[in-house]
């Protein structure tokens, strides 16, 4: 994940120049631990190595995270909700709810397992990170209202059911990474969650194991 | 949870009197939780407080648990797992799986929820605990497989496809728990979970929603 999408050093600082001193304080811890996390791995990796790859006193690092765990949730996040948008942007050509949903489901769960770590701190932190998790669903969302508008999706769009579909790339993001499931994962749970959704299954299932085009974001 | 299902007091204890002492210290203790996270709540219950009440010295507690959250999330799947046996034995006369699966699914969550101590506690161990929840997906899985042998699931129900269904009651009972759903997120759940599996929308619809008897284990 982190080697296709987050190229540059210091991304976040970047992203954050124009922001407040805590704000890109925040940012170059963020990158930091880019650097450390990706260098050591999650096990091997410290708070303090983090702190000093970014420059700063442990107690700054503690101003704004609680642990290691917590920085790594964010940065996950961080990646993810750019990998979102990177998608998004891939998509401009694509109008069928079902398309986008299928390509947007597989391509997302490619990404966040290519480097297993990233994909691991993404999955740990959903559950304990809900503000960053939602920036990541406002995606799903907006292609699921898509689909309702557009008719292929016969069912109300509503906060649960946008929850029922974001639980079953969580589930088939974790059976990637434990090892259970491989690449087809992806297309499992798009097949299954475009059948909740009301997609015929015969189109569901031919959406869904179509072969998936390489991707360069 | 507790309120319905444990009744008697060391009920752990008696499942185990005729194991090896070991495992009758280890029931010890998990009654002694129960008896001290009803009373004291999560987060004011110590591991100290369940040795005392176990009349065990601390030490004791480590050899059998990491720390109060391993142990309330056993207790909690023990718990669960009883839950889940009573529900089979109350579905002895339903053979519909669509209809077993509904009934299961809703129950299942009522009474997860009517203790949201015990609902956390389980919510929190699902990834941590993979044996524990394994022995209440199993009843799961039967019920589903029966389904595809009737002809009334249309789709191979593999692990995975399992898998899809067990994080779809978990959404639902984090969404319960967490208050962003009422007792209707069974039912949505459980809609939608038969849509997945190839139920026509009508009939997913009519099953999930069915007003649901009172439920006496």
């Amino acid at each position: 994940m982190t080697s296709r999408v987050m190229r540059a050093r210091g991304a976040f600082a970047a992203a954050a120049r124009n922001q407040r001193k805590a704000g890109r304080t925040r940012a170059r811890l963020m990158d930091a631990a880019v650097q450390v996390l990706a260098r050591d791995g999650f096990e091997a990796a410290s708070v303090n190595g983090i702190a000093a790859e970014a420059e700063v006193a442990n107690g700054t690092f503690y101003l704004h995270f609680r642990d290691k765990e917590e920085i790594a949730g964010t940065v996950a996040f961080g990646i993810a909700a750019d990998v979102a948008a990177r998608l998004d942007a891939a998509m401009t050509d694509i109008d069928d709810a079902v398309e986008r949903v299928s390509f947007a489901t597989r391509q997302f769960l490619n990404l966040a397992t290519s480097d297993p770590a990233w994909g691991w701190a993404l999955f740990r932190a959903a559950w304990a990170l809900p503000a960053l998790r939602e920036q990541v669903v406002a995606y799903l969302r907006a292609d699921l209202l898509r689909g309702r508008r557009q008719g292929v999706f016969k069912i109300e769009i509503d906060a649960f059911t946008v929850e029922m579909f974001a639980s079953m790339v969580m589930t088939a993001l974790f059976a990637r990474l434990s090892g259970t499931a491989g690449e087809e994962a992806g297309s499992k749970a798009t097949e299954l969650a475009l059948r909740m959704l009301g997609v015929s299954p015969a189109r569901a299932r031919r959406v869904a194991w179509r072969r998936l085009a390489g991707l360069s974001l």
